[in-house]
């Protein structure tokens, strides 16, 4: 059972109605799920053991990583991955009950400046010049408008959050491309892994590392360890240092268990040629259920 | 003259004391400067003809990549960078002058994400609570604290900022890092570079590029490419293709001029290997005047 391995306390990117509680409602049982405001707040409640495992998102199809995550784990806190959520984001545009017949003179429009940033295209076609406000979650700006019943803002967000502020959707599915998806971490201050029937794909390790020298060929000796293994890297990414411009740090996700041979002697050898290799651990993949 | 060789409107993020004028000014003449809102409307400025050139960051030594400008770029604009900026950031506390007793009772604090980022850690020690509110660019946040004498309420900017619009500075330099400094990019249609005496270092050539296949060795190979001509990468990103999570191009920065024969060989192989190449020119950089 889960909740034996893992413990009940789920922290997770509120507040409720977040994509983040959608995808780890996919996976943990509702009453275990405890919102924090912040991604900060959530890795640190884990790290301090507060809660047994945070949800944080890591990833999204259009906008990219989500900076905060990676780097508070790379340079704040010394957690593991026990498992990856995959959801579908569907973004609608939503208006308090009183003004749903007025939708198109909107005043206002409120979300994550992810949300605004995936809708961008349809915004600026459909409500050129009206002011777009960033809220720090798609919940928050769908609960500001169901409190502002005489005012003609809009929210941006999920479904559930129409529901549980008691929306209405004037228009549905307005995010610029399909295919968007977005990643969550499940953290963990033990290296383990979730597992639970219905893994959609596994297993993945995710690195980060610290190259010896930024001389030309660095990167390119880092990925020959990976490379003639035929280990396969789902991702790269530089995200930077914070000692200076130029300087970075790279997350690497390989298709591959930390505990295969080539894995551990690809471990080996990043670390014979002087790269700093901080493992955030093995772990399956969940899709979230529609 | 620069002026004869590039045209004299010079489309910047504005408003007027962004870090974006800061950088500008140091180039540029201050009456050839245009203020634009957003970083599309920079860019779309000048590829419509509107201005000669557009001014955008593109890089922050902290909080990493703009994602607006690469993506935009990439995905929607054809244009060229003709010189990189260099400038040192500094952020500081401003209240309004009837404001300058009370500042450590401040009831709220704007700024633009990215400076609230960069203060995340005084802020979290000094202002726990507090709410942090985003807005468009650190000018418009000190403009709006300008506007309301009567609210304890405070700004993130530049010292710049703070003389504009009338601020008194109650705490400087609360960025958590040092060697904080963001790069711009100075972008035409035409590719050309900016020649001025003082560049500080160059010629640096940025590729955007997506590769033929997500294999294991796709991204070796093409570091290879540069490697064994020992062509200097300074900086090497993966950004969403937008087309499902995953997929990825990827920002290389070769310190080098594209009319090399090496750099010329160099995209000729990388075009044989199936990838698909677009140079966004050769340029140099210059330090912003402290």
């Amino acid at each position: 059972m889960l909740q034996e391995q893992w413990g009940k306390r789920i922290a997770y990117l509120g507040p409720e109605a977040s994509f983040t509680y959608l995808a780890t409602k996919g996976l943990f049982a509702e009453s275990w799920l405890v919102p924090y405001t912040t991604i900060p707040e959530c890795i640190e409640a884990v790290a301090d053991g507060k809660v047994d495992l945070a949800v944080v998102p890591v990833e999204n199809a259009l906008e990219g990583s989500v900076p905060l995550t990676v780097d508070y784990l790379f340079h704040e806190a010394d957690l593991f991955v026990t498992a990856e959520l995959l959801s579908k984001i569907q973004q609608h545009l939503m208006v308090h009950k009183n003004q749903a017949a007025c939708w198109k003179d909107i005043k206002a429009i409120y979300s994550h400046p992810h949300a605004l940033a995936q809708c961008h295209k349809y915004l600026f076609y459909q409500f050129a010049g009206v002011p777009l406000n960033q809220y720090s979650s798609t919940a928050a700006a769908a609960k500001l408008v169901s409190e502002s019943p005489d005012e003609c803002i809009a929210a941006i967000g999920n479904s559930s959050a129409a529901a549980k502020y008691g929306l209405e959707i004037v228009e549905k599915n307005i995010h610029d491309f399909h295919f968007n998806h977005t990643r969550f971490f499940v953290l963990s201050k033990e290296n383990g892994r979730v597992t639970k029937g219905g893994a959609s794909s596994g297993p993945k390790t995710t690195f980060m590392l610290t190259l010896p020298t930024d001389g030309s060929g660095a990167l390119h000796q880092v990925l020959s360890v990976f490379a003639w293994r035929k280990l396969n890297l789902s991702k790269i990414e530089s995200r930077p240092l914070k000692t200076g411009l130029g300087d970075y740090f790279f997350i690497i996700d390989v298709l591959a268990d930390e505990e295969e041979p080539m894995m551990k002697g690809a471990v080996e050898e990043l670390g014979a040629l002087g790269c700093s290799v901080k493992s955030l651990g093995t772990y399956y993949t969940y899709n979230t259920p529609e």
